[in-house]
């Protein structure tokens, strides 16, 4: 598959070809061996089993010192640029599973300054839309009294003498060769890679020694975290260990979903017929009628329902499998396969939007350091 | 004179021509007009009159504002590197006359975060010098009830909006134009200008108007303030006014006091006996022998002791001239010269440091938003 795709924290283009840019990037894919190890822990997340979350740094070291009785902290978080849609949930909900499974405490990052400075959004803006997110986030049952939402311009003072010391070690050569930085770029965005690091350090640096840090999140935050860890022997942080999922498509086909493309979005608070609506305008991998596709059978492999299930919304493998066997066999059609799929994302937001609703009680009570929204 | 020197907030060197700066900057001298205007609101001060303070961005326009009732507040600031010697507090003693004068409220930043990136001191170092140097500042008599000291990492909530701000408005390539910065600089200097901005625009943020602000310091913080202006007007911020000085001399003979020459310095906590060392090793204006200074006279221009006198201590013009005039017809010898400017720091820095001992009761009261040391 072609080379020419670009992966960064602020920009995915082309086709990702999920192999390369794993080999780009220098992060291990998750192998048997260490499939089978995280199986000891408890059962295997379905994003696990079926290669979502693909490719990792240092995991195996963090389940050695685990084992030992180190525990470890996770770290992930949200650039409030956008109201909630399926594919910011994915990772969150990946990350719900760990907690339960290591009971391990957890930090959310809201980075209102990032997309205050990357995006045309002011600070209040990116404010009120973190706020939405959180809700999001609390919706998906994190246990409140293990984590904390920590909002940068509110939690700054925790974090800056973290960003300062891992500043000082960062040149803008390296900025620039990591992120794609120009002469052009403002200095802010170019700063901001330290305040997205200091959470990682944060609990080592409050406990004055090294607490262990997992952090999954999708690939394309890895610039950041190679950066992070370059820095973080030099400062006496233990590096963080990084698990990686690919992103969420959109439902036009295109590898990831953007709020750039509201129609083949599903975001978490839409309505029954708003998600039939885009379920129903989606690409698949049917074909052009009916009988020829009766006849020669649909592609799943290009298909955004399909992924869709594949991703988030169908978790017995076995359905999965005859989902792939219908399709390729003609036996089932587009329009049905959308019908069931727009059925599962209506059970699942209906659930979530009313979780959503009790989140605004919770959502305090989680701020990191107590700030009020 | 040569054009080979060079003065960024960071680093001054070569020999300083104060008119080639001026040009460089392209800041405007402080004429007569402007003097005598100055002349109405209060007795000139010695530093205005002898062209220690020497230009000025936009101070008539300040003073207009003024006269139509429109106060402004003052705001200068410290990068706490070192023990604070006699440079520092030139500046600081400028603008105590100017609060006196205009009743004005101000703002004292002190740079932890800024002498951290750019030196070779740890955080915890930069915190412990601030407090020394806010001693000294405090010490100068500055009203508790107008004034407030920002210690960056303690006020970096509300410094960090308006740092955001500012820095969504300045690229590298002004950085790397106005600072000289490169490749290899660190990512936490390149943000750090948003930081010493983010005061002058403070007020004006609370008040949800543009409050003016007068920022009396060393001309080598120029640069700083090019990119504050700059980015002002597209935030809805005034532009700050500034009146800039020359650098404090070195006791050898150099442009600009600096610790890295300890027996040049003279700190604000040095014994009698250290001063009367320091000023004896003094470069002056005097011959190789006594014989020949008696005949050929000293050269007050060049001389330390002279420049002491002429910035800091002698505030009688009358004297000053005298001074000149006996040192050019050789009827007063270096050794005597140094005696009289010995007397005159050792009675001055007697009563700064008992100022200073009882500055330790009033800092805290006077640290922004009430943080503690």
């Amino acid at each position: 598959m072609a080379d020419d795709f670009k992966v960064t924290p602020w920009e995915v283009t082309g086709d990702i070809d999920y192999e390369v840019l794993m080999q780009r990037f220098g992060t291990t894919p998750i192998d048997d061996a260490l499939m089978k190890r995280i199986a000891k822990y408890g059962e295997i997340h379905p994003m696990l089993k079926r290669g979502i979350f693909y490719t990792h740094r240092d995991f195996g070291k963090l389940l050695d010192d685990y084992d030992k009785g180190n525990k470890f902290f996770l770290y992930t978080g949200r650039g409030p640029s956008g109201h909630t849609h399926l594919g910011h949930i994915m990772p969150w909900i990946f990350n719900k599973w760990v907690q339960d499974v290591f009971e391990a405490d957890m930090l959310f990052q809201m980075t209102d300054d990032e997309k205050f400075l990357f995006k045309d959004l002011t600070l209040k803006d990116t404010r009120a839309l973190a706020y939405e997110n959180a809700l999001d986030f609390v919706a998906l049952g994190f246990d409140p009294e293990k984590t904390k939402i920590i909002l940068d311009t509110e939690n700054i003072k925790e974090l800056y003498p973290i960003a300062l010391k891992v500043a000082k070690k960062v040149t803008f050569s390296t900025a620039k060769a990591v992120f794609g930085f120009d002469n052009s770029t403002n200095i802010g965005s170019i700063f901001f890679t330290t305040i997205q690091a200091a959470p990682a350090f944060l609990p080592s640096e409050r406990a004055g020694k090294q607490i262990p840090c997992l952090i999954p999140c999708g690939i394309d935050q890895d610039p950041h975290f190679r950066v992070a860890r370059d820095a973080a022997p030099g400062l006496n942080y233990p590096k963080p260990t990084m698990l990686y999922c690919k992103m969420f498509p959109g439902l036009g086909g295109g590898d990831k979903m953007s709020s750039s493309d509201e129609m083949a979005t599903i975001y978490t608070t839409d309505s029954p017929k708003n998600v039939k609506k885009k379920v129903g305008r989606a690409f698949t991998g049917g074909c052009v009628s009916v009988e020829e596709q009766r006849v020669k059978g649909g592609n799943p492999e290009v298909c955004a329902v399909f992924k869709y299930n594949f991703y988030l919304f169908e978790k017995d493998d076995k359905k999965v499998n005859d989902l792939v066997d219908k399709c390729k066999k003609g036996e089932i059609l587009c329009g049905e396969c959308k019908q069931m799929l727009t059925e599962k994302i209506n059970v699942f937001l209906e659930e979530h939007q009313a979780k959503r609703e009790e989140a605004k009680e919770v959502v305090d009570s989680m701020t990191f350091d107590g700030f009020k929204w």
